[in-house]
Order: C-alpha cells, then sequence, then structure tokens
C-alpha cells in the first residue's frame, strides 16, 4: 500500500485530520445517564466507552475485531552502545513473537486481540542519526506506508507497539527535537542500561540534536532524520488510524515519541488516541503531559512490545461491558437521586 | 456456618494469621528471572504474579476458579440525611444484581469471576450509630459468619465488595476510629452528595464518635460499634479468606475501611490482600497509606458493588498470562544482556 507517495502525502494528511461522530457521542452520554449507578461513578470507564462510541460512530461501541500491530526495527546508533542488549536481539524477539513466546502474545491472548508483527528490513539498520539522517524520504515513506498497512477499517479498535533494541535513544532524540527540554531530561535506563549507559544514550542525542539543528523542522523530517523504521511505522498507523476513524491504544515512551513529532505540527492528532499506561521510563510522564494525555494504567512497567497498550485493552473491554449491559434506572426500578 | 462462635473466636483468628507459602514465591520469582524481556520490565505485573504464587502455594499461580462476594446491608445512620439516594435503593440494587443488570453483573462476567450475593437482613437496619451501638454482639457475629461462608477454600482469588446506602458514613467512622485524624479527613460525597450532606455526614461521624469515646478500642468492637452487616461481613470474609491461604482484591473506600479496624489491631492482616483501586471518594487514598496498600488502578470510579476490584482482576489475569504463558530466554534462544 502506498497511501504516503511523498512527503507531502503525509504533510497533507496530518494537516487535515479526521472528527469523532459528534450524534454518536450525545447518544452514549445519554445512555451513561440513565444506568444503574451515581453519574459518574464508573469515571474513566465512562469517558472510555463514550470516546469509542465517538469514533466506532455508534452508540454502543464494541470490541468484536482488535489487533495489536508491533513493528521491529534496528538502529544505527546502537554502534554508541545504548542498549543493554546486543542488537541481535531484535531479529531473535521478532522469532519470538511468531513463536508465540513473548509477553505480548500471553497479554494478546489475553485481551482478545489479534497480533500482527511486521519486521522492518532488520538486516539494514537505520544510519546512525549522530552523523547522518536516520533515513532517506523513500525509507521513511516505506516505513510509514507499512504501519498504515497494518490498519484496516473494519477494526474496532488498534493497539500499537515495538521492538528495537536502541529505540528509547531514536524516542528521547524525537522528544527533545518536537517539545525541547534537554537531551537528559528525555533519558532513561531503557531495557536497564547502567550509569555509563545513560550517559553514553544522552552524548548520542546530544550529537544527534547538534548534527540536525539546521534541517526542516516538520514531523516528516523529525521522523526521517531521528527516527527508526518501527518508530515512523507506528506514526504511519496512527495517522492511518485516524483517516478511518479507528481508535487507537498508544504504548510506552517509543510508541508515544513515534507521535511527538506529528504532535509538534498538529496536536490535535491525539484526539483518537488513549494512553493506554504510564511507563517507568522517566521521560515518559513528561512526554504525555505534551501530549495532553492521561495514562489509563501506571503499572511500572517498561517493557514496550504493545504490552502495556494490551493490558489498557482490558481495563476497555471493562468499559463497554458496563455501557452495553447495565440496566437503566427504569429497567430495573431503582429509585433515582434524592 | 459459625466461624466465630463469640468475640473471642474472632480474636484469636486475628491475632493467629497465616502467612505464604516461601517456596512458590522463590520458584516463581526464578520464573519472573528466566521469561523474555528484561528483568522487571512488566513491573507490578511481575509482583502480582509471585504473591499470587505465595498464597495459592504453586509457582505457576491459576485463576481458574475467582470469585467476587458482595454484600448488602441497611444503615440506621441514613435518618441524619447522609445518602443522596433512599435507603430503598439498596434492597433495589440487590434485585438489579439478581437480575443482572448492575455495574458488578457486567465487571464479573468481563473478568471470568462468579457473583455470590448475600443481603443481610435488609429490612433491619442497623441502630443509628450516633445514639448507640450499630449491632449487638449476636447481630455482629452473624454479619461475620456470613462474610466467612463466602469463602471456599477451593477458590483461587476472592474480590469483596458492598451496597448499602449510608455506608461511606459508617466508613469514615470506622476509619477515624482506627486510625484517628478528624471526621472530615474521611468523609466525602460517596454516591454524591452536595455541601449540606457533607457536613450532615461530619456532623454524624463526630457525634458517633463522641458517643463511642470510652467504649473499649479493639476491632470487634469498632465494628460493633461503628460498622454495618455489609462492612462486618466483608471484615469476615478477608479474615476468612487468610485462614485458607485465598488472596483477596479489595474494592474502594468501604471495603477498605471494613479491613481499617482489623488492620489498627494487626496490621499483617492486609499482607493477603491487593488494593484493586483507589476510588474517588477522598478518604481512600489516606487510607490504603494506612493500610500499606498501593492501588492497582486509579480510575476516579467511586460506585462500589466490588466493581473496582473486578476490574483489577482483569490486570491479574494479564499478570499471570504472562507469567505462564512466556517463554524463557533459553527456550526462545534469545540473547541476554550484554
Amino acid at each position: 500500500m502506498t497511501l504516503f507517495a511523498s512527503p507531502a502525502d503525509f504533510r497533507a494528511a496530518l494537516a487535515e485530520l479526521s472528527a469523532p461522530d459528534e450524534t454518536a457521542i450525545a447518544a452514549a452520554g445519554a445512555r451513561q445517564a440513565e444506568l444503574t449507578k451515581p453519574a459518574g461513578s464508573l469515571g474513566r470507564l465512562e469517558d472510555l466507552a463514550i470516546f469509542l462510541a465517538g469514533w466506532q460512530g455508534r452508540a454502543r461501541p464494541r470490541l468484536d475485531r482488535a489487533r495489536t500491530a508491533i513493528f521491529a526495527g534496528n538502529h544505527g546508533v546502537t554502534v554508541h552502545g545504548v542498549s543493554a542488549f546486543p542488537a541481535s536481539v531484535t531479529a531473535q524477539m521478532v522469532a519470538n513473537f511468531e513463536a508465540g513466546g513473548a509477553a505480548i502474545n500471553a497479554l494478546s491472548g489475553a485481551a482478545g486481540l489479534e497480533l500482527k508483527v511486521t519486521a522492518l528490513d532488520l538486516d539494514t539498520p537505520t544510519a546512525d542519526f549522530t552523523t547522518a539522517p536516520a533515513m532517506t524520504d523513500e525509507e521513511c515513506l516505506a516505513a510509514l506506508n507499512a504501519g498504515a498497512a497494518s490498519v484496516t477499517e473494519d477494526l474496532d479498535l488498534l493497539t500499537v507497539g515495538e521492538m528495537g533494541i536502541g529505540n528509547s535513544t531514536a524516542a528521547a532524540a524525537l522528544s527533545a527535537r518536537s517539545f525541547g527540554g534537554a537531551p537528559a531530561d528525555w533519558i532513561g535506563p531503557g531495557t536497564g542500561v547502567d550509569a555509563a549507559g545513560i550517559a553514553r544514550k544522552t552524548q548520542a542525542v546530544e550529537r544527534a540534536l547538534a548534527f540536525h539543528a539546521d534541517a526542516t523542522r516538520d514531523a516528516f523530517e523529525r521522523l526521517r532524520r531521528l527516527g527508526g523504521r518501527e518508530i515512523v511505522a507506528i506514526a504511519g498507523a496512527v495517522l492511518r488510524a485516524r483517516q478511518l476513524r479507528v481508535p487507537v491504544v498508544l504504548d510506552g515512551f517509543i510508541s508515544s515519541a513515534a507521535i511527538a513529532p506529528l504532535a509538534a505540527d498538529n496536536p490535535t492528532i491525539t484526539v483518537h488516541c488513549i494512553a493506554g499506561h504510564c511507563s517507568a521510563e522517566p521521560g515518559h510522564r513528561r512526554l504525555l503531559g505534551h501530549l495532553g494525555l492521561e495514562p489509563l494504567l501506571q503499572l511500572n512497567m517498561r517493557l514496550g512490545e504493545g504490552s502495556g497498550a494490551a493490558v489498557a485493552v482490558g481495563v476497555i473491554r471493562a468499559a463497554l461491558a458496563t455501557h452495553n449491559q447495565m440496566a437503566t434506572f427504569a429497567e430495573a426500578a431503582v429509585s433515582g437521586k434524592l
């Protein structure tokens, strides 16, 4: 699928974002007010049901078809020793996804999600972005289109996730480039580097920001210069989901950083997105603040793979169960407020 | 079932609490370290799996049989206008539970919980505790035993919840009596009273604390004087679950307040308990601090009925899915940390 044939196609798509169905939102809100509970007492469960109603365009939203799209890519910046694990682990974990042995396999099963794994040119890491753009225009477009291809209009919900040794360094660079702040504000242990590793990550981001300082500052160029294939694919998937009005659950720091460059150009890109959780990676809370998203869960998770988003889907299923199955005050003959 | 034939039986049970299986804890922890993820990266999901291993006494815990036990009771203190809803709603909501139309029905279904509802003498409210003990010894023991009877040793997990118009006032009184602080520290809107209602709740708790000031300060007397039947039943269920080594998920402010009197006498009563969520009711966060419990979820819920605990069970299922289904580094031939 070549939805984005040129950077201009991507820019045009980002400039013109869809809106939810206000009629469905109003109908879902009216239903919530009639269910047998004090008004507002289900808190965010109520918000979730109404949110899904708006994007699905139905007063009683459903999760019959929900997909987790996981993208994998390799990163040239790993030559600087920015990860606790060797780069070969990216491909090994993709094999683990395919064999069914990873966390996301177990969590997708528990959440009733179909799992779609897309490995993106793992044998060809992106360029080291401390000394060059990570990708060519063509490479960046290919990743955007791979992401877009993972989304189909029959989906009730999409969750996104990633695997890519080194990608928390790319995510930090993208966050800093999109929202400012010192590189150190966006750096954390990732998969578990020590203090020396954090220093190497910080230095890599500092060098990258200096190298690309004079480049064009728009979403496409930020992604192309500082992203990675799996990160760009997430951006493409989230943008495509918006075109198709499919609501999205973001995962952790990396998937949030994937849309940071888009949000810097058009902050409303987050409006069809739920932050599934707040990761233990320290930059994530800060990033969610910039994106205007309040996470559903905070469980000290920091795995990636879409794992936190998948756990959040359990909460969303609970929200829809109450919205769709509860009796109204009239149906149950329960007295209202005094 | 007459497990607690006298207050002395209850006191003896609370004084001698069971411990988890350290062998199962060690085995579950060792397994977590071998799964294909950076150590610790599943955060609280890892903790939950190990916690359940300890109480179930098996390295690979399960949730084949999980129950939500919901108790309902009526409160004499409602004569003071402490609730936004009429007292008749308690029985109406029990009928709604039985007809399948309440939030807890939908949420139990979504979480794979069997629902057991116990209505406790709804036609006989407790005495108004601002001028008398809420219950006689016999009434309090009956409620404790009703709670204990809801727990069976074949359970892998128990969640608890309640329905009782007026019970956030009783919960505030129990919290203040157990852990100190001003009555206003423990008072909130409950089902949705306005400022005048909050003032009435505060005054009722102030009067109750003054009336019972010179009474014996132990768990049984606190429950008997200031509790309600559904609250005391939760205390009995949690204590019985501990005897049977069944792990418990607490719900919101009321169910946490039910064990506050026990925790004031023996703080280790909380060791087999998970705080399913932190309610929007303002006293709950404070109470969880006194109980030494960190909530799994914070979703601005304030319904009761065991609703927050049921949503939390989805997270626990996710934890067990990863613990039991993931491949080890050796099985998946994935490289470890550098």
